[in-house]
């Protein structure tokens, strides 16, 4: 099994793409933020009277997914066309579902620009939390479905 | 229950740490990546002979901590006295546990510095597997140990 | 008359404050956005109920804040102790009044922080506001006041 | 009235612009830094011998304007074509007006490139001239003119 | 001789590229590193058993390339398509040499990306090795060979 | 030999200096720049009427001093107390000589800070003189002087 990014001199490698066309690609990506049941309505009422924790996490999840080539460090620079952050909140057992759609015209793909920004989205959601609970957790980061380029599409089985 | 991070008006603000004294602050924390058996071996290997995917993602975490207050909006900007990151290979069940240690003399904690550490090597070892690996998953992201600070020491129970 | 940050060569240089000793300094900033009516109508409630643009804006500028030193060429690199950002909303002339209070205790001032943080919530405000009126303006940025270090306190005379 | 920028939840989001057509956008906008006589003498008798406080308000703006898509969140990341920054000095009221154009083969504009290539120099100014004179005031921050994409020409009335 | 970097007001400006056709463009360049020969072994033995010092150069070279835009201030962004670091290590005079190649297809070169990639690699093996040695020298630093673009090939003459 | 910057699993770290006492730290660097006469007499007869490349060498420099800890992966975050570029221009040889000196108080030196400094600004040379000389050469990059910390004074033997 060969690794796509390391040389010659097995040394780490930005894979070369000059040749590649661009296409439309389109990557969605989740995390699950596991709060305690004080935490998790804190989040939930504060989103509407008290300071949205979302809204500031949807920031973070947007800003962190253009920092991607910054961050991960094989990855090309790309100038994303899109991207997009929702929350699922669920009652149940207090855990906030962060799903990031990252689009773009490109050579290659924006799993890790999808990935980045649901994880950072997440990391911001556990900092503004923080002081109320000691204990949260982040989970299930994964990639959901991701269409365009020469691998094709793929789904997520659940 | 009230947030630290809003203010009067309800938005955002970074909390004033001004009257505060810096203390010795540590945090552990952790991620997990959950390999198929391919992609597992092929790092583990990897590290032997064919490239180092665990070394790129050290580098990776050490250089994301160092961006933490660029990424999670309300972080205060801290100068970290150190940051390591060490690997837990298993070969029951092909995961990688990543663990970091951040330190620093400061007026507030490094928790989010050592959360985004790991999460960022964790995603940096996600990417280079990806092209053998579609479903790769990062799971257990959450804080182990601290200690310093008017909040005292903490200790995740198992 | 000299300015303090060219050196001997005539070239820019950052200013030597390694003998300084470090105090708390505070400094109040001020932005004015002067909006159409539509636009102003828009965000007032928005802020209530179809998406909060100060929220964002609240972030951009506490973020904008700490990259000050990568911004302003001869700006020391600082660790903000607190970086708050409040909003009057003026219904007579549609305006919005963006107030940045920083804090820090360092060996020099947080003058071209606060600046930074009300002028870039200013723009934020800006660019979300653009697609409905394209004749915004930002006006009336300056220091309001500040306090701490050698040149003692300041407060601009309205 | 509905903002482009905040998506069915009602948070923020980048807008998408993955099915839009690359065509040439111009953007011209414009700061102005209102100064003392005895620091708008600086400035434009150090142009010419002390040191060149314009030159450096240039560099900071050209290099504000690449850091764009990481100070406005909402900002699509873009391959600047060019950026080039002007200084009008007016003796009778002490004041520069800052010019900036920026230009872009892109599915998006440029008018906050052009915004913050003007803004961050002035900023640079005030922090250059700030030992000189604390009642700078930057003023009249504006878009001029814009060219390119579907919304077509603007041109501001004077 | 006119430089194409200043204005007409002669302060410095970024080259205006939007009329110009993209094309692929490569660009190899070098930098060397003199070690001690205490150091020079320290890293030729540590890529196999102690610790990868050239994996870590190469990470630092391959992400200082994508910063290139924001350390070299005329320099356009650009979405580099590869960059790629090669090492060879000299036991008769104990030296390295990195070589780095750098590819896009874009409106202008890439020359500044691989100065930037070879020179940063070279200064993170500087770093890693001074507690070894404190006369490390980084020297003959130039561009190998460029192709792609009006001015045409170029290779330096030996 | 082993290197301070691997940790017991031979993975890359960020050294610990939790423990150590803040001293004062001052480090001098160089590089040379090697410019063909034509080169080299427009960059001198530049800084006084065409455009100051010098200048923007210096803003180049310094702001690349602050992204030190960005670049160089296992570099402490450093609050810099000064920067200060000063430029030797030879006649003779037609070289530009890069002097950099940087000022902290801090845990850590600041060698890789000074070093820093002078190679961005001597690559910013290169950039803006390419246009004219595609031969430029970078060389004798390397430490001058340090002071202060617990290895005490080092000067190069010239």
């Amino acid at each position: 099994m060969k690794f796509t990014h390391f040389n010659e001199q097995n040394k780490p490698t930005m894979v070369d793409v000059s040749i590649k066309e661009p296409t439309l690609r389109i990557a969605l990506a989740q995390a699950v933020v596991k709060l305690s049941k004080q935490a998790y309505l804190a989040v939930k009422e504060g989103t509407v009277k008290k300071g949205d924790v979302l809204a500031v996490a949807s920031v973070a999840g947007i800003m962190g997914a253009k920092q991607t080539p910054h961050l991960i460090p094989m990855c090309h620079p790309l100038n994303l066309d899109q991207i997009n952050i929702d929350f699922e909140l669920n009652d149940e057992d207090n855990t906030i579902r962060v799903i990031s759609t990252a689009k773009i015209t490109a050579k290659t793909g924006v799993e890790m620009e999808s990935l980045c920004a649901c994880s950072i989205a997440a990391l911001t959601i556990y900092d503004m939390c923080k002081s109320i609970d000691k204990s949260i957790e982040i989970t299930d980061i994964y990639l959901l479905k991701k269409s365009g380029g020469k691998s094709g599409e793929f789904e997520r089985k659940t």
